[in-house]
């Protein structure tokens, strides 16, 4: 054909790190195959959905196939139950102002992370090092130019605002993956104070606020003055087990403008134009999900990755070796010891105590040196890795 | 604020058509709450899901409750058991060579149709008129000139390629939403040949291709060459009533390149970037669909339309009025009569039967003078209207 791609996409870097990691596990195995390989590597939960959601999957289901209650399209940005029980979220359980019509159920966070640009011009934009990978990625599909936003263990990977005045799109992620760490509530206005300052626009990704047990922030709308500078993107993946259910929404201020464009009202436009709604199996799914005993199993589900994370990271401390997260998040960054560099520290794992972790450098440069665990196995897996974390190291 | 945003989205026309006819609709109620007000406009499935989709479903629901079948992330292009019986759907019932990696699950045709720009450039647009409307707003959003290709009674609403030499972006739709018309092959081919010899792109939308019942195309890939210039969206929608569960999917053959790059790789990367696959519940709700009892089930209710849309072509045959689909197709689209003009026609079918359609112009200029009747309601309700036609024309 001679038509014009979207070339940008040459611009793109190959995205070896899982798939590398996989691969040499892959290889491990085989060759020991007697060998008990234990990852705490994985991304994904691995706890079985919450019973009230199961029921309320299964009555969802059931009324699809009867006529007098089958449902088809979904109205455009989720149903009023669902609009309404994340609302009823912020307001009674975080004690922040959002109404309904400014939350956009989607299919999780990935999805809105990676369309928000739709919506965007081309602008500064400002993203950390380390980095989940959405964020750059969709940007150099669009033909930004990012600059990276340096997290190392000076600043205890939380990057402070740059010094400057230029209006920017700010990534930001609190809880952090990979590194876990958490804005507290004096450095996350500080990112507001910039945003209002500069003209800037936050863009908060809450995946993991859910995990948070001390008194941080779990919205960037806690920070007052957010909602004239700031979107959130939030997901049922993490918080309740959503990975394979597909559940999360974005909630934009009905306020929030730029110019003369109303955000709220652009992205209804483009959900509107190119999204046709999450299945009503899975709203009703995510509606169970914020009832009293949904929020309660949960949080029990979180709980119990937590205290997996606990294990790991007093393991750690055990072994003076430098770390953040495991404390409101599921994962842990830590510095390899003895000057590893992080895939040769991957590999020693491997080898030496047949762990699969993630190498960091795969998620920045600033990640060299430094190395990511999570806390999303089972008990058994978690306990076995630390004692043997505890013989190597 | 003061970032720049994607001004493009000041071009998008207001939405009105279905709002407008929903409004007119309700107030008609309103002022005549004794009459019974019959809808022929919707686009939407009325009948509940297939008893094999139910199980298949309830089936799923239950393993994500237990820990040693729960699924997490989806592979990222959908199982490999949906990817598989999608192409073995297409290989053993259409007779179209379509191997498992040219087909990408995502949870709808609008979606795929909408972010299918993220892949390509800026290159001259064609697109019919009348149209659904995704094809245009997303072409509008990415800053995209738009040619419109005239669908008139003349060419029997299959517009045909242009005598130029310009590589093109083309969208095709067949059979037609809103118009019901199906291109034959030789029509079909001359698009084809049309797109083989100016190195243009076709992007098929056969998302009503399980209602053909005559000897007619079902997929752009059924005409020789296609494969080198032509990706397919197709959805689960009307074919087995997912417009509440949300599962579609796209064909791009693995060989498919403009210059250097491949295009199924392009959406491979668009797709592992921007997206992270359809629920669990609904992959297997989808493979349900494709055996063999899936398929008679999902036939049985596409004939339930079909026959309903029978019903409405020999009535409106009965009356002279001009019309297209009705036949392959769950669209009727006929030319009002007596010098209507769409939104008269409207207020004549609404004060005087009590029967909702949809305004031709709604779906473009060349709509003007044209009206949608759908075939989506209920047995009991389309016999009533049908009779309510017969007093009135």
């Amino acid at each position: 054909m001679k038509i014009k791609v979207n070339e940008n996409f040459g611009n793109l870097k190959p995205n070896y790190l899982f798939s590398e990691t996989a691969q040499k596990a892959r290889k491990y195995r085989a060759e020991h195959p007697d060998q008990k390989v234990i990852s705490l590597g994985i991304g994904d939960v691995t706890q079985p959905l919450a019973p009230v959601v199961i029921e309320a999957m299964q009555k969802a289901v059931l009324e699809m196939g009867v006529k007098e209650t089958f449902r088809g399209y979904a109205p455009e940005y989720g149903y009023d139950f669902i609009r309404e029980a994340i609302a009823g979220y912020y307001v009674n359980k975080l004690n922040i102002a959002v109404k309904a019509n400014e939350v956009f159920v989607g299919d999780g966070a990935k999805s809105d992370l990676g369309n928000i640009v739709d919506i965007l011009g081309d602008n500064r934009i400002l993203i950390p090092d380390p980095v989940y990978p959405v964020y750059m990625d969709s940007n150099i599909m669009s033909g930004r130019s990012v600059t990276l936003l340096p997290a190392t263990a000076e600043n205890n990977f939380l990057p402070t605002p740059p010094d400057d005045d230029i209006p920017s799109v700010v990534y930001l992620c609190s809880p952090n993956n990979p590194t876990g760490a958490v804005y507290d509530y004096d450095k996350l206005k500080k990112w507001v104070d910039y945003a209002k300052k500069t003209g800037s626009l936050i863009i908060f990704d809450s995946a993991y606020e859910s995990y948070i047990r001390e008194d941080l922030p779990h919205s960037i709308f806690a920070i007052e003055g957010a909602r004239d500078c700031a979107i959130e993107i939030n997901s049922l993946s993490k918080m309740a087990g959503f990975t394979g259910t597909r559940m999360g929404y974005t909630v934009i201020p009905e306020t929030l403008t730029s110019g003369e464009f109303n955000l709220n009202k652009m992205w209804a436009r483009r959900q509107a134009t190119k999204f046709n709604g999450v299945p009503y199996v899975v709203q009703r799914a995510g509606e169970a999900v914020f009832t009293e005993r949904g929020l309660k199993e949960c949080k029990d589900l979180v709980d119990y990755y937590l205290e997996n994370a606990k294990l790991i990271a007093e393991l750690l401390e055990k072994k003076g070796v430098w770390f953040t997260g495991g404390v409101n998040s599921p994962y842990i960054w830590l510095k390899c010891p003895d000057g590893f560099d992080s895939w040769s520290f991957f590999d020693y794992l491997l080898e030496k105590a047949q762990i699969i972790g993630t190498p960091g450098v795969g998620f920045g440069a600033n990640g060299e040196g430094y190395f990511r665990l999570t806390s999303f196995g089972s008990r058994e897996n978690t306990l076995e890795a630390v004692a043997r974390l505890d013989k190597l190291l």
